[in-house]
């Protein structure tokens, strides 16, 4: 069983693996060889493969593990989580630990061997977000869960791993991430001082200075936020306010799946097909839980949003030691050379 | 001049390049080719391809800019920061803006084309710890600094660039970095809670437990984190409760370079000469100015410590959205292996 341990000194958590551990051998002889087409275990006809399948968009009279998707979800073979057991949270001497309980699900995105997620249709790109909107509000009902990170690990730099096959994960964790508590805290802070939303007056202000702006349709908005860690860092907003991802309402998703094959396709063009990773950032699942008033708070101040980020700089010694970001491309021209991309 | 950007949601401060900004063409043709060593600038006898020195432990009787020197400190030519002007503190819009104002040393740790520090003996080692605390005693006159980041990148993936030769950063910033900062407060809640300094209790669990710990000298010891975020994560601390790096006991600073050798060179015989990073978490500069009692808090809680990071697994989706980190060694086997290495 995976263990989880806290960090004393700022409260973060990390996932220990104690089984099969790596041993200095395997970092040495590591590599990242993909897999040939061929054997690859997520394109159809390949079902058998793979875990039995939790959830699947599917043609009329398909039955489940046979041929016939178009998205389909299975354990990850390779959990950095279990999804059996209790918490069992504990103490070891003056260190919080807890037992690696969570979910890890991949969502093999096409059931032809694409690549890029940059090559799929606006249709395919739709019943993607519809799979992961329903298996995040099938992994709410779990109450030892309080998120689920819906992300995308998209070439070898990016951690994509040896099996090339377009695909995006979700990871259910047993506490809410140091990251988006973090959110959480400057979206409350604002909203205290403003009675607004902070990214609700981000988008209005982008809107009207429109440099960082890189698409914008009827409800969703992508730019190139003003204080990018990264070159050419992408952030996809609704523009309607609504913290939970899951709630979102047809047009949005329509308009979403659409966005994100543009600027998909934008990023391919001008960066050459680069690395990169996306992440959703939404409100936790357990928040009707919190003290009174608290529920209410996050769905007035937190905004859900996407957050891309291509990677092409390394992180060295200064971001690690500061959480500072030194980045190359200023905003404004990374949107520029978006928005003027052929594609 | 680069501009420092604060980014609204968690207060994250980024270094965006305005001058010479990457273009995409820049990533996609970007390579890391080492410079061959007879072009190599920071050997001794090529004083005059390098910036004036700001700093040297020279031989009697050598002049500054010649031979002659173990340790030399110079400007980065290619400065994340600039060291002239105000900082110029403004608004834009909604955003927190200031000018990218700070100094960028590099500390060429050897007049001889070392490339790994594993290869520094102990007196040389010694030398550019002595080097470190004096820049930043002098770096800490300067009233627009609050903080001074040295660090190592080791290893082209490690971020350390097309110079091979063996060196370490030093950054002075203008703001106290949001890490640094989240450790202040891990630090300060728990003495108020305590009355004793937590990485102090850590040292004493940790030399109890033994599991963890690599090297145990009079004044220094160095472990494998219980809540370590990479395989062979390493810390190295002062036994003796102290804030401040730059305040070290002449005793202390032997120690180290003693423990840093030995770490490194068994580092090196485990993971075959691994790419790595290793960065110093001091007190801030400026603490003398904050309310009062302040000073006198980071006195008591604070405990300096290196953190030592091999850069042998990649950061992907997950990390970046949720701040957890997935950690395939544990830091006891971690520890072993390096305890038990032949050096």
């Amino acid at each position: 069983m995976p263990e989880l341990r806290k960090d004393p000194l700022i409260g973060r958590w990390v996932i220990i693996a104690t089984e099969r551990a790596k041993r200095p051998v395997d970092f040495i002889t590591s590599h990242d060889d993909p897999l040939p087409e061929n054997e690859c275990p997520f394109c159809e006809g390949k079902e058998k493969d793979t875990p039995v399948e939790i959830f699947a968009v599917r043609g009329n009279g398909t039955g489940a593990n046979g041929k016939g998707w178009s998205v389909r979800v299975i354990p990850s073979i390779n959990p950095v989580l279990r999804i059996e057991g209790e918490l069992n949270r504990r103490a070891k001497g003056m260190y919080d630990v807890m037992d690696g309980i969570g979910a890890h699900e991949v969502i093999v995105e096409s059931p032809k061997h694409l690549i890029n997620a940059s090559d799929l249709t606006m249709e395919q790109f739709h019943a993607v977000l519809h799979t992961a909107v329903t298996r995040m509000t099938d992994l709410e009902r779990d109450p030892r869960f309080r998120y689920a990170l819906w992300f995308k690990n998209q070439g070898e730099v990016a951690g994509a791993g040896r099996i090339q096959h377009c695909r995006s994960q979700l990871i259910a964790t047993p506490a809410t991430p140091k990251r988006v508590k973090e959110e959480l805290a400057g979206s409350r802070r604002y909203f205290e001082d403003k009675e607004r939303c902070l990214l609700c007056d981000l988008i209005t202000q982008e809107r009207e200075a429109k440099l960082r702006v890189v698409f914008n349709s009827d409800h969703i908005i992508a730019l190139c936020p003003f204080a990018s860690r990264f070159p050419f860092e992408l952030w996809i907003l609704p523009k309607r306010h609504r913290c939970d991802f899951a709630a979102m309402e047809p047009e949005e998703l329509t308009d979403l799946a659409s966005v994100f094959t543009q600027v998909l396709g934008r990023l391919k063009a001008v960066l050459d097909d680069p690395p990169y990773n996306y992440l959703l950032h939404t409100a936790p699942f357990r928040r009707q839980r919190g003290k009174v008033g608290h529920w209410k708070t996050i769905e007035e101040d937190f905004h859900w949003h996407i957050e891309l980020i291509p990677r092409l700089t390394r992180v060295a010694g200064f971001e690690w030691g500061t959480g500072f970001y030194i980045n190359p491309t200023p905003p404004e021209e990374a949107a520029k050379y978006l928005r003027e991309a052929h594609v």
